[in-house]
C-alpha cells in the first residue's frame, strides 16, 4: 500500500516537472514557474489519485483535473501570503517579497486561469462535472480566507464559526478533489458524496492538527520553534475554545495577555501555554480531532466498494493524524 | 437597427439588475456588488449578444456567458486598480480604496470564479468550447497587464510591443465576447474566427482611439482635462510613435520632458503637446486608427451571412469610431 502511495507521488512530481508554465512575459510565469517547484506535500493530487483508483478508474484520467487542484491552491498561497504578509513559504522567500506585491497579484490571478485549464485534459464527459465541482470549492475557499481575516478584528468568534472557517478555507478543497476522482472514475453520485465527507471531515481534523502542532510539538522535530500563532495573535481553536471555557477572570488575563505587546514573545508563549494547561486544552483538542477524524471514518465505512481497496484511503488518513510536527 | 441595440442593453441591464451576488461573508460580496452596480457601457456582453442574433441564434442561449465576460472585466478592473492605485473609477471609490487592498485582492478572486460560473447556464454542447475560449483569454488579458505593468519602466517599447500589450489587454476580450456569441448561435469555425478578428481589430482602433481623446478632445465633452496620461507618464501611442518619428535632438526633448517633474502639469501638457504637434501625430493616430478599423471590417466582409445582418456591427464599429469623447 505504501507502494502506491510512493507511486501516486512519482506520477504528480513527475508529471509536474514536465509541465512548462513558461511563457512571455517572463516577468509574469517566472514567479509561477518558482512557485510550482517550491514543492510541498502535494496532498491534493494525492487524493485525487487514490480515490480514482479506489473506484477503478484510470489515474491517467484524473492526473491533469488534480494538478489543477495543486496548481489552484498554489494560487491562493501566492495572494494569501500578500493578505498575511508573510515572507517565507516553504523556506523560501514568498513571491510578493521575491518580485512585488503587483506581480504576486497577477501572477496568482493568472495561475488561477491555468488551474482551470487542466480541468479540460480530462475525458470530456467528466470535464463539466469536474469543472462545477472546482469552481463552487474556488469561490468556498475565499469565503473562507474572508472569514479568517474577519476574524482577526472580530470580537466574539465561536468554536462554529471557527470551524465553518476552517472548512471553507481548508476541507472544502480536499473534498472536491477526492470526489473529483471519484467522478472521473464513474462511481455512483452516493460514493462520490461519501469520499467527499471523508476527506472534508479528515480536512478539518487535519487543520485542528495543524493548530495544536504549532504550540505542542517536538521543536526539533518541527524545525521551528513553538507558538507561532501566539505571537501572531491568531484566534486558533486553542485560543478560542480556551476562552469559551475560562472563568471571567482568567479569560480577562488570556484576552489581555494574547494582545500584549509589552513582553517577550517567549514569555508570552509560556504565560498562554500556562492558561492553555491548566484549562487540559491540550486533550480537548486531541479529543476534538479524534472526534473529526471518527465522522471522516464512519463516511469511509459507507463507500461502496470492497473494503480492501479502502486500505490506502484508511492509511492516509491514519498518516495525517499521527504526524507529529 | 437602433432599436436592437436598446434591446440589448435593456436585457443585459435588467438580468444583471436580477442578479444576487450577496452571499456571506457580507465584507466578501458587498465590494462585488458594489463593482457590478457601478454601470459601464456593458460593450462585452452586448457583442456577445448582437453576434450570436447575427448568426441566427437565441440570445437567451449567450446571456449567462456574456455577463460572465462582463463579470470578469469588472473583476480585471478591481485588481488593475490596485496595481495602478487608481482611487476613482466611473466617478466613485475603486474598491480597494473604498474598503482595503486585502479585500480587493480577495473580492477580485472571487468574482474572477463567479464570472466562471455563469458558463454553465448555456447549451451542454456550447459549455465547453465556451469555457476555452474564455479561459484562453482570461490568460491573454494577464499577459496584457503584465506587458504594461513592463512598459512603464522599459527603455524602448516599439510600436510593435505597444500594439501586441493592447491586443492583449483590451482587444482579446472582445474577440472572445463576440467568437462565443457566434459559436453558441451554432455558425461554422470560419465565421466565428472571422468575428473574432473583426472585433480583435475594432478593439485595437478603440483602444488607439482612447489614447488620442484622452489628449485631443473636447474638454467639456470629455468630462475631464485633456492629458492625463502625460502626467501619469503612460507610454501611449502617441507617446512611442512620436519618439520613433523625432530627430535625436527632440527626441532628448520629449523624453526629458516626459519625465520632468519640475514644472507644472498644464505647462508639461502644452510642452508635449506641441512636439506632437509639430509631428502632425493627431493625424498619424488617426490613419493608425483607420487603418485597423479597415482591417476590421474587412473581415467583417468575409462573414458568411446575409449583408443586412451584418448592419448592427458596421453600426456599432461606426459608433466606437465616431466618439469623440
Amino acid at each position: 500500500m505504501i507502494d502506491n502511495q510512493k507511486r501516486y507521488i512519482e506520477i504528480i512530481n513527475s508529471t509536474l516537472a514536465a509541465q512548462d508554465f513558461l511563457d512571455k512575459p517572463a516577468e509574469l510565469f517566472e514567479p509561477i514557474t518558482y512557485t510550482m517547484a517550491l514543492g510541498g506535500k502535494r496532498i491534493r493530487p494525492f487524493l485525487s489519485l487514490m480515490c480514482c483508483e479506489m473506484f477503478g478508474g484510470d489515474i491517467k484520467d484524473v492526473l491533469y483535473p488534480a494538478l489543477g487542484y495543486e496548481i489552484f491552491h498554489n494560487f491562493t498561497l501566492i495572494h494569501d501570503d500578500i493578505l498575511d504578509q508573510a515572507e517565507i513559504r516553504r523556506g523560501k522567500e514568498t513571491v510578493y517579497k521575491k518580485w512585488n506585491t503587483n506581480i504576486a497579484i497577477l501572477a496568482g490571478d493568472t495561475m488561477f486561469a491555468i488551474a482551470y485549464k487542466y480541468f479540460f485534459k480530462t475525458k470530456t464527459e467528466y470535464i463539466i462535472p469536474s469543472l462545477e465541482i472546482f469552481n463552487k470549492t474556488a469561490i468556498d475557499v475565499c469565503r473562507g480566507q474572508q472569514y479568517d481575516m474577519n476574524f482577526e478584528t472580530q470580537e466574539n468568534v465561536t468554536i462554529e464559526d471557527y470551524i465553518e472557517m476552517i472548512r471553507l478555507k481548508t476541507a472544502v478543497l480536499l473534498g472536491a478533489c477526492a470526489k473529483t476522482g471519484a467522478i472521473i472514475a464513474g462511481t455512483t453520485s452516493e460514493n462520490a458524496n461519501k469520499i467527499y465527507d471523508f476527506s472534508e471531515k479528515l480536512g478539518i481534523a487535519f487543520q485542528l492538527k495543524d493548530d495544536l502542532l504549532d504550540l505542542y510539538s517536538d521543536e526539533s522535530l518541527f524545525g521551528k520553534k513553538n507558538g507561532g500563532d501566539i505571537i501572531s495573535c491568531k484566534k486558533t481553536f486553542l485560543f478560542i475554545k480556551a476562552l469559551s471555557l475560562c472563568d471571567s477572570h482568567k479569560r480577562r488575563d488570556l484576552t489581555h495577555l494574547y494582545n500584549e505587546k509589552n513582553i517577550s514573545p517567549d514569555e508570552k508563549i509560556n504565560n498562554i501555554k500556562n492558561i492553555y494547561d491548566s484549562i487540559g486544552i491540550k486533550d480537548i483538542t486531541e479529543l476534538e480531532i479524534s472526534s473529526y477524524y471518527q465522522k471522516a471514518t464512519k463516511s469511509l465505512q459507507y463507500v461502496n466498494v470492497d473494503e480492501d481497496k479502502k486500505e490506502s484511503m484508511y492509511n492516509f488518513g491514519n498518516q495525517l493524524m499521527k504526524r507529529i510536527y
